[in-house]
């Protein structure tokens, strides 16, 4: 047997920071502040700021895999905290403080997290969570404003962390001294379809998931480019862009906690935006911004979108105004979160195909019971997921999230096309099972969310003596127009069958979105899901009809 | 401690070609034919017939670590070939067949290798390899034209693989089945300063090199390419490209055995190439058909260059007659060969800048002895590299081929821009030394290369009683035209040191070019590189004038 001699290198992520450091040292992380103005630092610096965060944790007696909270915004000092805990093997966690305290603390008591760092403008949550989260030995501040006047109980305690960058000497920090599988990072899924479960993400997987970024066919970014990511960092730590940015010695822009469309407009405008990153709600704020306010934003050439459906008149909307491309794409938390992206040079590019995997992303059609379907293209079915950077277990559970042959089961339905072109159809959690019959919500959210008049519509199921369950509609009117039941069931007509047709509708003043802007489906099932007596608005359909 | 649960995904190179096969089956390799024909087959044919070739190979008993040989040209049979040998965990040797009989047995008798593929119009050659190098049991003939009449002994045995494929049984190979660390490939060092060496690459190497090359500021591949490359498989697998062709699911043209200007400019046309690869003479092979036949390669957007210095004025030339944009590179074997490639949107393009790194590619400039010198930006010295891709020890050799710090140093003499930019200035083996000063031959070879009516210009040192050594120089006219030797040293006037210019001058009607394209230097110092008892043409010059 003979060796393969080249060279160790572990892929551990570090090393994407340390090469903007060393070669793209004057590229800028610049951070969008509440007031307009902006904060702005060399990746060098970057780097030397966050060796010294490394070096406080370590005075705080902080080692590999132990556990680090944030509760922050998407900032240069959110950045500079996660690559100073990862780094030096530790772990961060980052929480969503658009969740409610009960579940954060739970999700901090789950991690036994150590130390919890947080933006100054959280602070109250933060005291609350550290109260019922018993691991949790010390709170550390950042971005904060002001001088911190400690309004806060003696435990555990608080530390402004400016200054201990300040005092912190760096020389005996080693970054990367672990394997290069040790977890680098711990996310809770957003749970707009069931609870929240931890998926715990490897340096070997982070890793491999920016090279995917990097592609042509993917991200494509660029020492070019300057990326602006409106996506936060406690989502899938940005979709991977704090890494990939980096990695290509791209200008990172980050929107601190302001992502409203004035914000994100002057953002683009004065840091020269090449490519935004987001889920559709923020883009179309952008948009109605720009259209209400006029202006242009001739830098700005792609749009990255992801998270939730996107509606073709919303893609038009944006390309024919803001002169980009957008670029579609599927990804959720257990995928690092990226599963495929419509390449710009895709020539099938629409707002319903999210692109072709890049190699390193496998996909499966199977059956409702996960077993192969015997056509893999242009039929409809569950979607499972195979890769390098695709959960193989949940945080703290024993058992698998993957099936006998290494498929995780995404809960998405889907139909992949000829040319591989992945189209998601809707969740299988949201399908309503009527008359034994199935019922894709998303297909007539579609239909009905295409009216100019409508902002948002969802559809869900309501347990029904007869059907087993039936389908009900909530819909929130753009400009509080007015719109008759019959006009809005009116796309149905002919494009579904009529006992698809919902039972009832609900006008909301304002639709329910999770903290990822997706609809809050869970909400609206506890809020208009349950079994009612009275006789529905429309009377049901038959299965036969 | 946590776990990071992340899936696993071995790096191994099969998976490239299992990726195409499935997403971009119908995206063709095409072969040219020395009679202007073509051959072509979609990725997922490929694949199968790779995988019945695996069969072959496992039915003659070859095992993971066992050594093939190839003795081909770029073609689809030589890329089956090399994806059923690496695929089943056995090495892949590629010898190249512009070297002599006695080089090639010698690398096949230290690789060990058991079974010579060979191409059938290189049989001669490849029955005098077998006659010598004792391991060889087995020889199998790719890319037959007529049937085979067995002109050769028994031992070993020949056989044509075209029919072995038709018998073959796939379905037990399995392929992937080895750690990613395994060895994958053996090449041999091009050997134009220095004995060949062998370099075992990787799975994990060549994969995290083809990542690389998918990166935009990279090589930038896609699935909407369609890549020629004109770098023959013995030279560090191509530049890695038919493993980065099927990863990007672009189509490959392969060339064949025929790489001249008329041979390139008709595949160029007839399979729509977007992207060229290889050596500068080859470019300005098309380049000089084009001009003396007219015609438009309207599809060709970019050449990628790399190999050997190109001169401004080719680059010039090029870009303004072909209309394309044309990418510096520089690497060597050791490498992947990859080092670094200049992007397409390099603000600072031009022939002497090869680009900056990319993330898992670290350079360092080194004063003669291996020591970092203090400021790394625009000073010159010796160029050292580390990376995922870079060689740790050659093949059969106990010593490291790195330093202690793990540096692999290059033998380039180099510069780094204020951006990052690498500017190789020379090699270190060929500088000369004069009266104990260093004369660097490839700035006087620069500035009389640049003469219109020199072909190729090439300085070497000779011995000299007095100074040690001395330079002389050695020049090929273009379309023999006369200079005298005033007018040839004219451009050294005022630009380098007196002592610098070369002693003597020999007209050569063919400059010797190594089988890469590149002078052959050693064959000079053979040719012309003893020291004579004659007076010099030009009497040296004082080191003090």
């Amino acid at each position: 047997m003979i060796h393969g001699d080249m060279q160790p290198f572990a892929l551990t992520l570090n090393k994407f920071l340390e090469h903007a450091a060393k070669w793209h040292c004057t590229a800028e992380v610049v951070t969008g502040r509440a007031d307009g103005a902006t904060d702005r630092i060399g990746y060098a610096e970057l780097q030397n700021r966050s060796l010294r965060i490394s070096a406080v944790l370590q005075s705080f007696d902080i080692r590999p895999g132990d556990r680090i909270a944030t509760l922050a915004w998407n900032t240069q000092a959110h950045m500079e905290v996660c690559y100073a805990v990862m780094s030096i093997g530790a772990v961060c966690h980052t929480l969503n403080p658009r969740l409610l305290c009960a579940q954060l603390a739970a999700m901090a008591e789950q991690s036994q997290t150590r130390i919890l760092v947080v933006s100054e403008d959280l602070l109250p949550l933060a005291g609350d969570i550290a109260e019922r989260a018993t691991s949790i030995d010390r709170v550390l501040i950042i971005d904060a404003a002001t001088q911190f006047d400690a309004p806060y109980p003696d435990r555990p305690p608080y530390h402004l962390l400016e200054p201990l960058i300040g005092e912190a000497r760096s020389e005996r920090v080693i970054w990367g001294d672990f394997e290069e599988t040790a977890p680098s990072a711990l996310c809770f899924t957003s749970g707009t379809t069931g609870p929240p479960k931890g998926v715990t993400y490897t340096h070997r997987s982070s890793f491999l998931h920016t090279l995917r970024l990097l592609q042509t066919d993917v991200m494509a970014l660029s020492a070019a480019d300057s990326v602006l990511t409106a996506v936060p960092m406690f989502h899938a730590n940005a979709w991977g862009l704090p890494f990939a940015a980096p990695a290509a010695g791209a200008k990172l822009v980050l929107p601190g906690r302001h992502t409203d469309g004035a914000a994100l407009a002057r953002l683009i405008a004065a840091e020269a935006v090449t490519v935004a990153v987001g889920v559709p709600t923020v883009w179309h704020a952008l948009l109605e911004h720009i259209e209400a306010h006029g202006g242009d934003l001739p830098t700005l050439k792609r749009i990255i979108m992801g998270g939730s459906p996107l509606s073709a008149a919303l893609m038009e909307r944006l390309e024919r105004r803001l002169g980009v491309k957008v670029q579609t794409s599927w990804g959720m938390t257990e995928l690092s979160p990226s599963g495929t992206v419509s390449p710009l040079n895709n020539p099938l590019r629409s707002a319903v195909l999210s692109g072709r995997p890049a190699v390193g992303v496998d996909l499966l059609i199977t059956d409702a019971a996960g077993a192969a379907l015997p056509e893999q293209r242009n039929v409809e079915g569950h979607l499972r997921v195979r890769g390098a950077a695709v959960i193989s277990r949940y945080f703290n559970e024993e058992k698998a999230a993957t099936d006998a042959d290494g498929w995780f089961a995404t809960g998405d339905l889907a139909r992949i096309d000829t040319s591989g072109n992945l189209m998601i159809v809707g969740r299988a959690k949201d399908l309503i099972k009527s008359g034994g019959e199935w019922i894709n919500p998303a297909e007539i959210e579609a239909l009905i969310g295409a009216l100019p008049e409508v902002s948002h519509a969802a559809v869900i199921g309501r347990p029904d003596p007869r059907w087993g369950e039936r389908p009900i509609l909530l819909v929130e009117m753009r400009d509080a127009q007015q719109l008759s039941d019959a006009a809005l069931l009116a796309p149905l007509q002919g494009r579904v069958a009529p006992w698809w047709v919902p039972d009832a509708i609900y006008r909301l003043t304002r639709m329910p979105l999770a903290s990822t802007g997706k609809i809050d489906k869970q909400s609206l099932r506890s809020d208009y899901g349950s079994p009612i007596e009275l006789k529905a608005q429309h009377p049901p359909r038959s299965n036969e009809a």
